[in-house]
């Protein structure tokens, strides 16, 4: 870990207005959450960025994105994060991000061909699985809205979740990441289920949820908490 | 067009970060959803600005106000669509807002005449339809807070709704667009509603989703999708 | 009140972009809401700040700030409600919160030994009702996350709330318009009921809802009424 890295920017200012908040940012933070074990720093990494850039919360990013290339998240799989934001939280809270990190990936010598790239070869598709999804959607949205349901296949379903920079699992544990940070829980379960699917486990989850209390605050965690728990008991039942 | 308008402004930010998100942004943005029928594109940037004025992100606020005042929407109703948000997304967003934008309507020579006026002559109210709702609201909630119910009143459906600068189906269509930027989804039928009184198509309506989606990111529009279905079902219904 | 406090800080701009709404900042807003009775001024700014704070809305917060001390909120009372907001709406908030307005506390030579200390001692807890707390909580969720659960009980219910720099009262207001501000409705109940127990009148509560309508934008208040409605009548039909 770079030198940099060793206290959050804005601690000075915090300690002058917020002492107990100050001392709480490394003893409960820094020094608690996340070194907690059950879920990789690399992992916690990449869910703290996951909410800060869904809460379009830009001042400590760069010091958590310098932090997380340290704990082992590669230039590409950062870049590619923001893609998926900016389909899941809103596209201008990825260009927020992309503006407030631009410095430290200069800084570190990152070039263009360690980036997401425009035109990947992508991932095989499930066609069945996409075609039954494809259907369901369309048969319950496309007299509302076709575009939505039209844009959700090709953008989405045929695009962005084949892409290769992100690994499906971390793909879906930062769409998570996002819905619980924009108190999107009602959609978590869909999201939740892939990423356990793809090699994420049940300790690692509630991990994640531990982590983001901090960053997202506590109530929306407690509201992602029930529909975490019956995501794991359905599966627990659908295992017998 | 004017030339300022031909990218966006963090274009190159975003880049320099991530390729993939600034090739998405021409071509599945700016050359994609603003370019598809069926919604015009002045009616895109009203909404537009909704969502960005909602979620208080104002890095490219001036853009798109430029953008919107070459697509045709007036200085005046971008100006009124700030009051509208202030009451329905929060004061300070459209604080934020106003600050943003200053300079692109000094920029333009626009005068204080062509902008929401302090007090204009209202609309006519509908004296029937509004004791009805003053009364449903009253019963409910005069115990709960008799200043909210008395502001609604006062403010809101005798003054803010009847202000002439924004037509009421546009004034609909900024509240809905406000109201899945920041996660209200259960208040949408009753605005929706007025917005298709008031002379927005179901068409129209589904390419708002369309538009929303990108900037409020894909799931707060999944939460909108089944509320505007219930709605078009019960117009349909009711009209049979 | 200090002179700093006469105006809102963005109305130039405000004006210059929409007369209305500058129009409106005075007379609704701080020559109407705010001198509405019911509610002291300092209550009004304690709720006011949570709002700001948890929608991470600094460009004003100094001003407000400086206003809530003219109002007779001490700097330890705002301090130690940036340790309950960072908890409650998300770290960054709080941090946020505290580089705006560094400078106003700076200003007005407040010292360390005023700011919510580090280590103070403790308010008693009733051991009893957090067992019980506690044993409910780890019955549903241990399961889930086990690390949510610990946290919520060693840095929430065993230190946070026993905080003695803002008054049990006080702590749960703060905690309400933070829920309110960030649509966590369901959350309500619980803390509303320890405002109410620890002397929060509903005349109050009512009070809290007509102000924060202007911060949070009319329809997070209108989730929370019903919500609000179903406290005060469970809490009169347990009273009978």
């Amino acid at each position: 870990m770079n030198t940099a890295s060793t206290q959050t920017p804005a601690l000075t200012n915090v300690e002058s207005v917020c002492p107990a908040l100050a001392h709480l940012t490394q003893s409960a933070l820094l020094d608690g959450v996340w070194k907690r074990p059950g879920l990789s720093m690399r992992d916690r990494s990449l869910v703290t960025l996951a909410a800060l850039v869904s809460l379009d919360q830009t001042r400590e990013l760069p010091y958590y994105v310098n932090h997380a290339l340290d704990n082992g998240l590669k230039p590409g799989e950062i870049s590619e994060a923001l893609v998926q934001l900016a389909f899941y939280s809103g596209w201008e809270n990825a260009v927020d991000a992309a503006v407030a990190i631009q410095s430290v990936f200069a800084a570190r010598g990152i070039k263009t061909d360690q980036l997401a790239a425009v035109s990947p070869k992508l991932l095989a598709l499930d066609e069945a699985g996409e075609a039954k999804r494809a259907s369901n959607v369309s048969q319950q949205f496309d007299a509302v809205s076709p575009g939505v349901v039209q844009n959700t296949t090709d953008l989405l379903f045929r695009d962005l979740w084949l892409r290769p920079g992100l690994a499906p699992r971390d793909r879906s544990l930062v769409t998570v990441a996002s819905l619980i940070a924009t108190g999107q829980a009602l959609a978590v379960p869909y999201h939740l289920n892939r990423a356990l699917d793809n090699g994420l486990t049940h300790a690692e989850a509630g991990e994640v949820l531990t982590q983001l209390a901090f960053y997202t605050g506590w109530p929306r965690v407690f509201s992602a908490l029930p529909v975490f728990k019956q995501v794991f008991e359905q599966r627990a039942a659908n295992a017998q």
